[in-house]
């Protein structure tokens, strides 16, 4: 094995540390979070953060970046008190990388990248027609990492639309039916094959 | 689309729901997180939830859940400040998996599911021999979730130890080269095949 050791880390190009410890944590999931400023302006922005944080009651957490950089999400949510989460497909990936670029805040992702934005009656923040999986969360938290400014942030799963070939009858959504795709690092996209479904372990 | 909204998931059969909702986000890694009690008791554990922080400082962030179960992992963490990170690989999955079983305080995982234990001299945690990348976190901070007391913690990334073959030139790990695993939900893992890797995108 090659030792490797953080301070050496320090002297590294900027991009290829960034490539480097954003390829450390392994596979990630790829999600568009959709928002609403006061002012009605939509913004659609790519997280490779989202994680589980409960199921009773439903709650996801996610990362956003130092105050150094615009936060149009994290401000949007602020605001309004909610955000969409779309899972993100194969068939439409470039379009959805395409969001991780730094637009002005007037400017919708949606129309920018081709995406198409719809809205449910009751629920205050657009959604992605295209995702095959979508959710509103209402906002629960917010924590600052005192370590680098960065801040967690935890949602509340409202109401869930999904294909209604994704319900699996234990529970389960089918991701590689509707070719959901994974992430690793900031710019490498995969697709998933099933290798195993483990049973409950016991000692 | 099919609407689901949360409060009738209220009344669902509580493994069909803890399906669900952790299927929710995508694809996520799958890692054992290696500890050592302050008497030396070693303790390995799976997690599906660590996600990058920071790259400069190296930062990563993990779930733990709530007081009311064991928690031997976070308790050693708090006592000795140090915890290991070990990518998981296709070829010892079901060793990897068997970690999540329940065993008592004083039963070494390692010993339990047959992976073996290795030290770096001047590193109070063991590592899985067995794992492609492994490296060697310092205890940042913790930060308590209020709506469902689970509990955010941040370590920084102090060395990695890394198959030389997984380094690429731009900095990324090769992870479908090792053949690292994904996983959905707590038991459905999953081999990626990359679909592409995007450039950075530019308005």
């Amino acid at each position: 094995m090659r030792r490797i050791d953080s301070q050496e880390t320090q002297h590294w190009e900027r991009f290829y540390r960034a490539n480097f410890f954003n390829s450390l944590g392994g596979y990630k999931s790829a999600n568009l979070i959709g928002t609403r400023s006061k002012e009605g302006l939509e913004n659609l922005a790519l997280f490779f953060s989202v994680i589980h944080v409960g199921a009773n009651p439903p709650l996801l957490g996610m990362l956003f970046r130092p105050h150094t950089v615009p936060r149009h999400t994290l401000e949007n949510i602020r605001e309004t008190g909610w955000f969409s989460v779309n899972s993100v497909q194969e068939d439409w990936l470039e379009k959805a990388h395409q969001c991780s670029a730094k637009y002005p805040r007037n400017t919708s992702e949606f129309e920018a990248v081709g995406l198409k934005a719809v809205y449910e009656n009751d629920i205050p923040v657009p959604f992605v027609e295209e995702s095959a999986l979508r959710y509103a969360c209402s906002f629960q938290e917010e924590h600052l990492i005192s370590a680098n400014q960065t801040i967690f942030l935890v949602g509340q799963v409202e109401a869930i639309f999904v294909l209604p070939e994704m319900l699996i009858e234990t529970g389960h959504l089918n991701h590689p039916l509707v070719k959901t795709v994974a992430i690793n690092a900031l710019d490498r996209y995969y697709r998933a094959e099933e290798v195993a479904q483990l049973p409950f372990a016991e000692p």
